[in-house]
This record gives C-alpha cells, sequence and structure tokens, in this order.
C-alpha cells in the first residue's frame, strides 16, 4: 500500500488541496511527533485526551493506567487520533487570509487492548527506545505489577489523510501591492538542557540519548 | 466564579491529583497557547480537528471557512475542547515512570455560530489583536463578502478542568540509590526571525507585533 482511500471520513476538512492521503505523508508526520489528541465518544459526548503515542507499521500505540476511564471508553470502539506540527505563522495582508503553516494527520480505526504480557513488553521498549533511543537497556528493568497496572492500547490505521500548508501568505491579487508587512514566522519545538533529578544519587552525566531530540521534532 | 464543578464528564480523566477546577489555571492555560483539538460526533463516529481558537471571557471561539463540514458539524452540537502545552519530558529510572509535563484543558460545551456581522467583526478583530497586538488597524479592511465567507463558532466554557504536571520524576523509593540518569527535559514552543514574503512590493521593516510572541507560549 502506498496510499490509503480518501474516504467519507478523512475528506471531513476543508480545502482539498492540502490534503495528502500517501502513506509516506502519514506515516512521516507520525513519526515526527509524539503528542497526539485522542478523540472517543461516551453516550453521545465526544472527548478529547491528549497522550504520548508511537507508531509501529501501520498500526499506532498508546498507554495509560488500566484504570484509566479514556483508555476504557476507546477500546474497541470508534477513535479519531489527530497529531498536530505547527511550522509557522502566517501573516497576511488582510486580516482573512492570515494561516498558519503545518503539519497534521487525522486517523480513524477501532483500537484493542495489547493482552499479552510479551506484546506489551515489546511495545513498551519500542516506546521508550523511540524517545530516548540506548536507554532501555540501562533502565530498572520493568516488573511484573508494572505490567499488570498499565493498559496499552493499539489501532490498526484504517483510514488516514494528512493535511499541510507551507509557503507564504495568499492575499488577493490587488494587494500585493499594498505597503503592509506579509511573511511567515517560523515555529518548532526546542528543548533545554537536562535538569538533573535532586535526588539523583549519583554524580552521573547526561546521557547521550539527550545529545540530540531532533527524532522528537524538538531542536537544542 | 472562580472554580469550575467537578462533572463526570471532567473527571474522565485519571490522576485526580494532577486536576485543577479554579478558573484561574484553565484560563491561564488557555489563553497561553493558540491551537486546540476540537472533538466533535458525526453519525457516532469521534472527529479531532485542530485549529486556532481564542477566548473572550466564559467562551471560546474558533473560525474557517462557511463550507467546512468541520465547524457546521460542530455547530449547536456536544464538542470537547482540549488544549495541551508540553513543558517537559520527564525521565525516570524505571521505564514505567517516565512522564511528561504539561498543562492542559479540556472544555465541554454546545458551539453556535456568530449570526450578527458585527459580533462576527470583533470577534476576528480579537482574534488577530490577540496573536499580533496593534496589527488589526494597519491591515487591509476586511470587506462584506470575507466576512460572508467565514463561519465564527462561540461555546460557552460549560464545564472544564485542567491537568498540570510539572517536577521531577516519581521513581519507586527503592530506586532512587541506582546510578541511573533522571530528570527533566525542558520543552518549549520556539519561533525564528520572522521571513518576509518574496512578493513584499516594499522594503517594510519587521513590524513591532513581531517582537515578541511570548503571549502565544513562543520564546525567540
Amino acid at each position: 500500500m502506498t496510499t490509503f482511500t480518501p474516504t467519507e471520513k478523512t475528506r471531513v476538512r476543508r480545502l482539498p488541496d492540502r490534503a495528502r492521503y500517501d502513506v509516506e505523508s502519514v506515516y512521516g508526520i507520525l513519526d515526527s511527533a509524539f503528542i497526539c489528541h485522542v478523540g472517543y465518544v461516551i453516550d453521545g459526548q465526544p472527548f478529547v485526551t491528549p497522550t504520548a503515542y508511537w507508531r509501529e507499521g501501520d498500526h499506532v500505540y498508546w498507554h495509560g493506567s488500566h484504570a484509566s476511564r479514556a483508555l476504557d471508553s476507546a477500546t474497541n470502539a470508534k477513535v479519531c487520533l489527530t497529531v498536530t506540527q505547527l511550522d509557522g505563522l502566517v501573516i497576511a495582508r488582510a486580516a482573512f487570509h492570515h494561516s498558519m503553516n503545518y503539519r497534521s494527520v487525522m486517523i480513524f480505526g477501532t483500537p484493542v487492548k495489547v493482552e499479552d504480557d510479551e506484546h506489551k513488553m515489546r511495545a513498551m521498549r519500542r516506546f521508550v527506545e523511540r524517545m530516548y533511543p540506548g536507554q532501555w537497556e540501562g533502565l530498572r528493568p520493568v516488573t511484573r505489577n508494572e505490567l499488570k497496572a498499565t493498559t496499552v492500547l493499539y489501532m490498526k490505521i484504517e483510514e488516514a489523510s494528512a493535511k499541510v500548508r507551507t509557503g507564504p501568505p495568499k492575499d488577493d491579487a490587488e494587494d500585493y501591492e499594498l505597503p503592509i508587512w506579509a511573511g511567515v514566522v517560523p515555529v518548532e519545538g526546542a528543548h533545554g538542557a537536562p535538569v538533573a533529578d535532586p535526588r539523583l544519587a549519583h554524580d552521573l552525566a547526561i546521557p547521550d540519548y539527550l545529545a540530540n531530540l531532533s527524532h522528537l521534532g524538538l531542536k537544542k
């Protein structure tokens, strides 16, 4: 599969010229971020919960406490998961042409619980290694109780669309001559210097896996 | 009113110790961001759409094309609007204690369309001035057609809760002695130098309203 098929659901968003359905765009955006917003329904009422997530093949994963009502309500239910990366503020010569540059993905599916402990462990390891490559082996090993207390959901990406805006503002033809500044302010996520836990018991160097977090969309 | 009343809906999220219901926390987080995720339901299927938004008193506003199915589906319907600001990556000594520092708000209400042109104009002006203080008067004036082609929704904040995590990791008591680095990597939004539209017709200085975007949660 190289593209997702546009469906009634994934066409919900206006401006079809910004829509993309190719797997490369969808996966590329999914892999560039690590916070998503999960939409689910309880008794006709929509809920939107932010959470960390990760992708493996054509599935996305997220997790939380086994007591989480959000996870429980999303299990075996229709879910929309949206990821948004803001890239810039687009400033036009006319207020209504102001816009934003962004990459976003909306995916639809029906999450199920990871029931098998080995699968759960593999999934969690992948999550940690995706955030902090090379860290897993050095951590205090996972206990059986931790596995038990954690719910991991995974969802096959059944329908997906990306939406991307790039470039300068699009003003009305006759407005380009006006003496009004227009352009783009680039926006990105940034991380600061790691702050050691005050309770750190040893004089430990900051680990290598924190040297470069660009895979998380964060510049230094 | 100084606090929102916790309800079944706003208690959906686990970890009640991180929950806040005071108006100051809820409005503070709403006013520190400018992208939200709106959840709405079409035929039992949840959708989550990212959009710019702004607050005025106890209402939030957002807007889009009058042809937007997302806006149309949210009108007079149950909506959940969520705002999430990531503040840090929390790295623990054990994988399952990894976390994130964040501020988020989940609000519930039933948006309606702004029908009155004057109200719509006021709302849009407020939106622009909130993003770019002092810019409005210098822009090419809004036309009647632009007003007509734009749908503005506003929603009374009927129920709301904030959820906030701050501080270092919380590890198991016996793990603090381990020689494993733990701490927090601060995360924030940043903006780069403004890039003028290549079609800028005059030699215009970068406007003052772009000098400081900290009100948008963006550091330079």
